[in-house]
This record gives C-alpha cells, sequence and structure tokens, in this order.
C-alpha cells in the first residue's frame, strides 16, 4: 500500500465523460467538507483521457493520455475508472491495484465478467474495490446487501436497473406508444444511446443481475451465466393485454437463491420483461428510475429506490466509496471484504419456475379453445385465466380470434414445450407472444 | 482490542427479549454461513438477562443476570446490546468499550443523548460501536447514510420512523376510526405497547430523528434538540379534509439542512404529523412499515423502504453490524469511521417555514371569512386555498360553519401568531386543529 504524500490522498480519475466531470467537480467544490470526513485533503493528481486537448473544463496539466504512467505515480492512492469499458479498464485497474492503489469503479460490464480477478488482485495488494455505482447508479445497493445483510440470508433480488428500457417501458404503457416510437423518444431526450443495443437487449441489466446475485448470495455468478432477453418484442397489444390482467410491463433483473428437496443449494440470475402487478412496489417505478426489492428471511422485503443513471447521481456513489477508500487510507486500514466465496451452481433457465402469459391468434371455429387447453393440460401446465376475443379484418368480416391465456406456476421447459407444441396446431395462426409474470403472490 | 479465543470470535447478547432471541437463533442456525462469512465461528458466551431461571429457549448456562462480569469476560469480543432503556445499556455499553469490545446496539433512546460518549469511548479503545438497527429496523439507512453518501451533501432526510403510529395513521385513514379506537386496534394487534406515550406522542420518532440528523449532517444532534408532536390530536375531520385536499396524514421525523443567507449551516430535527400529498412516496407506506426518503445534492432524492420493527427484521439489522464487526476483528482492524463531527447550531422550529393546514369552526355570518382572511394577511401568511362549509346542528338547524385554510411556505412563528390572533377573533368559535403540510412542489 502506497503511504500519503503530503498528508494528502492522492486520486488519478480515468475517464473524463459525464461522470468524470462530476466527480472532478465535486472533489472540487466540496473539498473542505470531504477533508473533514476523510481525515485529510482529497487531491486530484492526473485525469487519464483517450486524447489531451480538447478543452475540457479542467486544468489542462492534469490531463494525460498515459494511463499506466498516470496509475503507477508515487502520490496516487486511490484510483477512480470510469473509462470502460471492460478493457482497457481491466488492464488499468490490475495494474492500479498490483501498485497498491485502492480502485474505485463503475464499470459493470467488466465487473460482470472479471470481478473475481479483480477481488483476487486487490486482496493480494491488500487495498480496497469498490463498486457502488456499477448498480444502479446513486441508490446504495452493493453496501447493503454486503454489509447491511451480512447476517441474513438473502432469498431474492429483483430490480428495474437499467433506466433507458424503463423509460422506453413506462412510454409504451402510458402513451400506447409502439417499441420503436418509444426509442425515438428516449434517443431524441438523451435516454439512449446511439447504439441503444446493450439496453435494449438487456445486455447492461444483466451485468447487473450477475454483480447482484454474485455479493447477494456470496458466489461468482458471471454475465454468461445470466439468462437474458430484451425488450424488442413487447408490443402495445401486451400493454393493453396487461392492463386488462391489472399489470404493466417491466424489464426486471431477477437473481434468486433455489434449495432442492437434497437441500443443495443454486442460484439463479436472469433478465426478461414481465407482467408485474400493479400493486406490486416495482410496478410504479416509471421513466429512468431504478428500484431493486431485496427480500430476505429475516428483514422481509427491502426495497431502495432513486435515479439509476445519469452524471451526477452516479458520482454520488463514486464519491461514497471513494471517501471510504480514502478514510481507510489516512487510518491506515482497508475496507472489509468477504472472507469466503462459493461456487454455487447456476440453474438453467428450464428449471426456472414462473408464472406465464400466452398470446395467441387462433382459427374462430368451435373446439379450438379446448384443442389449445389441451395442449397445456399435456404438458402438466395448469391455466389460472383464459380470454378470447374475436377479430375483425377491415371490412368487418370476423376473422378468427385472440385468446390470452396466464398461468399458474410451471418450469420454462414445461412451457416451452407447450408453446411449440401449440404453434403446431393446425387452429393456432400465430403466437403473438409470451411473457413471464413476477410479484404475484400465488 | 481482545484477541479472538480458540479462533472463535465470542458474543455476549444483553437483553433476551423478541429481538435478541432472534438474535441467538440466527447465530446459532446460520453458523456455517456465517463463519464462512466472517471468517472464523461466532460463539455465544453468555445472554444478560435481569432474572435468571425461567426457561427462555437457551441453554440455561448461559444466562446470567451479572451483566459487568459478562462484558468483561477475556473470551467476548463482541457486546450486543439489546436490553435497553437508557439505563443501564448506557453504563454496560461503557463498560464493555473500555473493555476493548466492539458494541453492537438498537438502543435509540440511549443513542439520541449519549451517542457523542459512546462514539468517543469506541474512538479511545479503537473498537467498532455499530447501531443499524436503531433507526428503521431492517432497512438499511445508517450504513448508507454514513458509507454511501460520505461524499455527497445530504440536504434533507424525511422519514416515517415509528411503526405504531403509522398503524395507527393508516388505520384512521382507511376506517375513518378515532384516535382512540385505533390505538385500542393497534394494542390489540401487537403494534403498541402497554404504554403507548414514548410512541404516539413521538419520542421514539423524535430519537430516531436526532440520530438521523446527526450522521446525516455530520453533526451532534441530540433528543432534546429535536421539536416534537404526537398524533394524539389528529381527528377523523382531519383525514376528511386532508382526503380534500389530495393529502393523507403521517407522522413525519425530519432532518434539514439549512443555509442561511450569510453561508451560514444550520440543521433542523423535528416531527410532527403532517399532510403529505397522495403522489409522494411516503403517502403509501402503510401499516406497520417504514421508509425514509433522503435528498442529496448529487444523488437527487432516494428512498429505503421496509420492516422497521419486529424481532425478526430488527434482528436482520443487528446481525448484520454483528457480521461486519466480527470480520473486522478476524482481519484485526476496526471499520471506518468519522474523522470529525461538526457542532452545527440547531434552528429553532420558529424558524422553520412549512405549508400549514388550519382548520377552525366560526361564525355562519357575512364578513367571516374577510376577517378571518384579513388575521392571515396581516402576519404575511399568504393563503393557498380556502374551504368553508355550512354545519347543521342536531335538529337541522345551521349553526355555524367551518373554514379550512392551507397556507403558502409560512415561518412556524409567523403561522402561531396567526392562530394566536384567529383565536382571539370574536367570529371564531374554535381551532379545531393546525397541522403541517409537507411534501408538495410549491
Amino acid at each position: 500500500m502506497t503511504e500519503a504524500v503530503n498528508g494528502e490522498i492522492g486520486v488519478a480519475v480515468l475517464g473524463l465523460g459525464n461522470v468524470g466531470s462530476q466527480v472532478v467537480r465535486i472533489i472540487e467544490e466540496s473539498a473542505t467538507d470531504l477533508a473533514a470526513r476523510v481525515g485529510a485533503p482529497l487531491r486530484v493528481r492526473g485525469i487519464g483521457v483517450r486524447r489531451v486537448g480538447a478543452d475540457r473544463g479542467v486544468p489542462a496539466e492534469l490531463l494525460t493520455d498515459n494511463i499506466e504512467e498516470l496509475v503507477s505515480r508515487a502520490d496516487v492512492d486511490i484510483v477512480v475508472e470510469l473509462m470502460g469499458p471492460v478493457e482497457p479498464a481491466r488492464k488499468a485497474i490490475l495494474a492500479a491495484l498490483e501498485q497498491g492503489k485502492s480502485v474505485i469503479t463503475a464499470n459493470k460490464a467488466l465487473l460482470a465478467v472479471s470481478a473475481g480477478e479483480l477481488a483476487q488482485a486487490a486482496e493480494h495488494a491488500h487495498v480496497d474495490l469498490y463498486f457502488e455505482a456499477a448498480v444502479a447508479g446513486a441508490i446504495p445497493v452493493i453496501r447493503p446487501l454486503t454489509q447491511s445483510l451480512a447476517g441474513d440470508t438473502v432469498l431474492r433480488v429483483a430490480g428495474i436497473v437499467n433506466g433507458t428500457t424503463n423509460y422506453i417501458l413506462s412510454e409504451m404503457d402510458s402513451t400506447g406508444a409502439d417499441y420503436a416510437s418509444a426509442l425515438a423518444d428516449a434517443s431524441a431526450l438523451g435516454y439512449a444511446e446511439a447504439d441503444p443495443t446493450a439496453d435494449v437487449e438487456g445486455h447492461d441489466a444483466a451485468a447487473k443481475a450477475a454483480i447482484l446475485a454474485s455479493i447477494a448470495f456470496h458466489t461468482r455468478v458471471s454475465a454468461d451465466d445470466v439468462y437474458c432477453e430484451g425488450i424488442t418484442k413487447v408490443s402495445p397489444t401486451d400493454f393493453v393485454s396487461a392492463r386488462a390482467l391489472g399489470c404493466t410491463i417491466k424489464l426486471l433483473a431477477i437473481c434468486e437463491r433455489l434449495t432442492g428437496a437434497d437441500g443443495q443449494q443454486r442460484v439463479s440470475a436472469r433478465v426478461y420483461p414481465a407482467l408485474v402487478p400493479l400493486d406490486h412496489p416495482l410496478a410504479a417505478v416509471n421513466g429512468a428510475f431504478n428500484a431493486v426489492v431485496v427480500e430476505a428471511e429475516a428483514a422481509g422485503r427491502l426495497m431502495f429506490y432513486g435515479q439509476g443513471a445519469g452524471g451526477s447521481p452516479t458520482a454520488s456513489a463514486v464519491m461514497g466509496d471513494l471517501v471510504m477508500a480514502a478514510r481507510n487510507r489516512v487510518q491506515g486500514g482497508r475496507g472489509p471484504r468477504e472472507s469466503k466465496y462459493a461456487k454455487l451452481p447456476v440453474a438453467p433457465i428450464g428449471d426456472i419456475s414462473t408464472r406465464y402469459y400466452v398470446n395467441m391468434n387462433v382459427a374462430d371455429r368451435p373446439g379450438v379453445l379446448s384443442a389449445v387447453a389441451a395442449e397445456f393440460a399435456k404438458h402438466e401446465v395448469s391455466i389460472a385465466e383464459v380470454r378470447q376475443e374475436g377479430m375483425v379484418d377491415e371490412g368487418g368480416q370476423r376473422c378468427g380470434a385472440r385468446i390470452v391465456v396466464v398461468t399458474h406456476r410451471a418450469t420454462d421447459a414445461a412451457l416451452s414445450e407447450t408453446v411449440a407444441a401449440l404453434a403446431g396446431l393446425e387452429v393456432v395462426q400465430s403466437i403473438n407472444s409470451v411473457l413471464r409474470m413476477e410479484g404475484t403472490t400465488e
């Protein structure tokens, strides 16, 4: 571990985007308060950027494109990594840790694939590695899970952890817009990036699910372990059907501890759009907000709510980590860390049991509903609710019917087989959508 | 600091009530998981009770009424104080700290008067003093405020932190019951104690407000600094008026950072029943649940929600603290602590500016509303909304009118003078109630 130089805590900030510039601003503007809380002044020693030159609103002499040199400086105690993506961030963080620097990162994509490697390097160097900002922006989630609930048994974590998709789904729900126009609105307002793939396909949420599952269940779950479906196929019709069922649709990241009949523990981590009852706390989380619901054996159900993205809220989480790491430096220690991580098996999606909503077009003639119901029965998927309505074409002629089925709990494997069989029925014209339903009490 | 004996972390639990017995149970039942998280087994060395003898569901040899001896045992590393009230808990905790034991306590009444003294003793002994369970039961609030938000500037904390009063007010709101019968229901269901004074008069919430204000603003605020009104005078009529105004009524604990025109910082900590708009997140927190809303400069608005009381949820918070303190022992350190606490002045209630709701009976004749409005104007309290309705007696005769006034923001001093002046008006028959209104965007 490096020693504080001149009684100051030296900070290197890697990346000067939306979050990085807020971090630099807060360190500057709140210097007195921060010094009192840390026990020594925080001093930005350098800011790593891809290209030095353009006016960035910070003293030019702080800027450098030599990241390797910056993280190795003797007067740097803590490295704040906000540059992403996986590389070159990984290399910079490992170099910093090897040099005895504590590291703060908001890089969920990196943590979702390399958390174990980074934690080991931090452990080896006896320094802190904090990442509160990697999940749900300003909302404290990592620290409550790793510390406040350290003596409890977490059973389930379910969250809305991606602001872009939540904005799109909220918009579709409230205006009846289709996916494409809601996405266009989100882009126009700056809620969606130029290439929105990582958000709308659920990859961003999957990275966060991997992190949440790892810390909630004290095991290593990587992004590859997370089953993931995005929101691109959710239609206005799904929202109409959801409303009729007393639900809305949310992209959820779900982490569960599964205990088999033999007592064997497994975990599940998955991301998909799901019907959520309107009286569930997550149903009221709209726009770019995030929320995480934690269910623990002794604590019961907790909810954490706030702004999940944006420069300023994310900077708040980074600053909390920075003050804690700096305080540890001043007090000559380091923060608490896990003593032991298990490697619990990850359950395949086929084993996961939820309720389902299936929306299909069928021929409008006697016996169709019976044939459809028979397929569910054959695969032992129990039906909770069925709605059938006639459809008319543009000329006003009846042209078939739509059937919406809501099931009781069934495994994904059984449901998939049912849907495949339904698609093969002569009377079924199309399977319009299959969505899961979460958060019901049944 | 004492050393772990036999590689175990020895725990003394003081008090074997609702929470204490859950803590002992969890230490026993989750022994393997906890040992993995701590890095060493937790072992209960003894349980301090007032009277040894009765069957308590724990091995009899663990029980002792000699608290002083128990907290001094060489094989005890951590003392968990769950016996309350202020004394003898204070003496036991100070003795434990002096002996180098880390201390976990849920004793809000004690912390609200002696936090400074206890923190100093912990500092002197280089041990941990944790108290997550003292505010809002299982909901992580202390750790997020002291750690996650350590680099941000907290502006305001507003919470529903007393389950008993929230149950009573929720009941009055949903059933139209009066205070006395809602209290009787709460008692019958075990939500109110035999002597409910501390809850219904707001003293319990005030102790929590003192703790929240202290940690949110890095200053010392004691229970005596907290302005406090209880819920005993809230009437069914107030709920009817609140509904008409789009509000419900909640007992709030509010902590605010006030910045004067000269830049001078002050804090305010206060507890009172207030009208809250139905679309405010706190309005939906019903029954025995708790919630805390934190507003910080960079993070924006965060909300924490969950079960605020009960043996099991409170034990969850205690266990989190216990695992953290134990892990620190095993790793040979201690948790992070504040480097410096300020002593910011506490603003008197008269300086605090909120909106008000005033409900009064007046004579039913021309010119009355004008006379009432004139008193508000005279004291420079601006009126936002007025409702007047005629009242009839049992014989169907008109017998006066009721006026409800909602003001814009005014200081408590100006409002108090207005109300005193109104009470002196010949046309005003009675001031039925004066309540504050919080959480509106105006």
